[in-house]
């Protein structure tokens, strides 16, 4: 499913001209009109299918959590994957209540929880290194948590599914997102630095240091940028390195990627240094209430489709996005046209847009 | 279903702290959460139920179509219905493609529609009058369009149905909506005046001066500022006096009501000021690309709930927003505690939301 840019472009036209015949005026659904487009693109057609669709909750811990980034202490993520398993869990609500699948993997969470059934267990580690002080991710277990991510993308595809949800779970990420998403864009700590799960005051000042120290512990390493891998092995985590491997792969496979708030769009920042073709595929669900979440999208060029505020994670904020994605491809296929319809158009020569 | 002031706070303060006691970091579900709150309170319970959602569309012609306010011609508000009616318009597709009912209602179109099979026929005139030169509506169509919009709120309720959503077809009607909206506001015509199905330049003038000259004509009237309910009949339509009376019958009955764009929020607006209490009931879409719409939310402090560029009607946006609804109320009634789940939670006294 990798179109040239020129296939791309022609597909994208074509689907803009089918929306401009529908019985409205020229451009009045908005955002939905450009997805329906980003959909064709997507799937090479001009009736895309969006279901069934599968959310993929990567969980992990973070050695950076021993110094103090998070309100939370590192075993909630250990309580959270307990939580996802069982249905408690507000992504679980949520694919439920919108008819998604829920996959969840354990990539490192730092707990045997070989007992845990109704996850699929894929620990590459026991969490990831102290960012602060040290690597991430050896080199090893960063290739080894892309895989995870990977196989999970072409375990949905074998098994017919056309859309992911992209969450994760695991105390300690905002920092390591927040590490990451400066490394990429060159924005400061201060900048992109946030509350996480509610951190303030003192805490907050120390998670911004932790980041900065992260930073230039790094940028000591040599005087060239490092490349996006590397970057990727310093300061993210393993479930952070499964998301982006998820993400290349599903541009592989024609995959649509719901991408959520503050973590998955650091790893679709490390996926699209990695793979830059990987960023067609990616549909940004809502802007997130972390601050740092603006920098990245921006990065990214994407204007996402919702802004509730939310700050959970878990993929929550992707979850909620399924029903416009549906609502997109709906008004492509199913929405009568002025021909069809027998309702008088304007002339062809109305200028696209409001004006 | 009308609760005091003092009723309503504390059911208000009781579903708070059950979202408070969910996993999740304190106010990490933002908009969502304070959506959950409205609806304990609309509901008077702390186990919300959505469905089932109908979808309550009216159709009408404005006198003030002659002037060349649109782009489209007045025929096709009744080509538009017989699209509603054969399912193929937007608001179908969306209505059919999120599992809501979708009644149309004929309410004042300038057309024979007596045979067209599937919509409700509760024709009051043939269209308003030319708000321009003289009264849209006559103070018994007035009367009897908000009474077609207050019964199909009841039939709703005698079918069981828990939400409204509201919307309307009507060629003109964005100038009888921006008229509204500077009678209720005291917002100028050009700050309300917008594309609506798309003019622009000379014809965005001419709409201008028309919403101009309609706020002269009413204010010439009397010294005094008008009642709400003779603006409303003064500048209004049949569909926005049914969807106004559709609104203020739904507090009585305690549906919950979505908003959708330009239109029904100066529907909106009316209901509101000729009856305070309505506004408890109204959970607001999204805001319209249509550029008064903003200074209409501002004014009922209304916080949509999407923002995806929409200026469609139809209620369109309207029905976007019931997923998120269903989300919200999902969250309340399925979403496990900290004590349910055995996770641990952070003390007592956190701050409430970022900071």
């Amino acid at each position: 499913m990798q179109l040239t840019q020129s296939e791309a472009t022609r597909r994208a036209a074509q689907a803009q001209q089918i929306l401009d015949g529908k019985t409205k005026p020229l451009g009045a659904l908005g955002q939905l009109e450009t997805l329906g487009v980003q959909l064709c693109v997507i799937q090479n057609t001009l009736t895309p299918s969006i279901d069934p669709v599968r959310a993929l909750i990567f969980g992990a811990d973070h050695g950076v959590a021993a110094e103090g980034v998070s309100l939370f202490p590192a075993e909630v993520t250990a309580q959270m994957m307990a939580n996802f398993a069982s249905g408690g869990a507000a992504i679980c609500v949520l694919t439920r209540s919108f008819g998604v699948q829920c996959e969840v993997l354990d990539v490192g969470v730092n707990a045997d929880l070989s007992g845990l059934a109704g996850i699929v267990h894929a620990k590459v580690a026991r969490g990831s290194g102290n960012l602060r002080r040290s690597p991430a991710l050896t080199p090893e277990h960063l290739v080894q948590a892309m895989g995870v991510g990977a196989q999970a993308a072409v375990r949905a595809f074998k098994s017919g599914i056309k859309t992911l949800v992209l969450g994760e779970m695991g105390i300690g990420n905002t920092t390591s997102a927040a590490a990451l998403i400066c490394a990429y864009t060159g924005a400061s700590p201060s900048e992109v630095v946030g509350a996480g799960t509610g951190v303030s005051g003192a805490a907050l000042a120390l998670k911004t240091t932790v980041v900065a120290e992260a930073l230039t512990r790094t940028a000591k390493s040599g005087n060239a940028k490092p490349a996006a891998r590397e970057i990727l092995a310093e300061l993210g985590g393993l479930e952070i390195a499964a998301l982006a491997g998820a993400m290349i792969e599903a541009h592989t496979l024609g995959l649509i990627v719901l991408v959520d708030g503050f973590i998955v769009t650091a790893a679709a920042l490390a996926a699209c240094q990695i793979e830059p073709a990987t960023r067609a595929n990616l549909v940004f669900a809502h802007r997130s209430a972390e601050r740092g979440h603006s920098i990245a999208l921006g990065a990214l060029n994407a204007t996402p489709l919702l802004d509730l505020g939310l700050r959970l994670g878990e993929g929550s904020g992707a979850a909620l996005a399924v029903p416009l994605v549906r609502a997109a491809a709906a008004i492509i296929n199913d929405m009568a046209s002025f021909a069809d319809a027998g309702v008088s158009n304007v002339d062809a020569g109305v200028p696209h847009g409001q004006s």
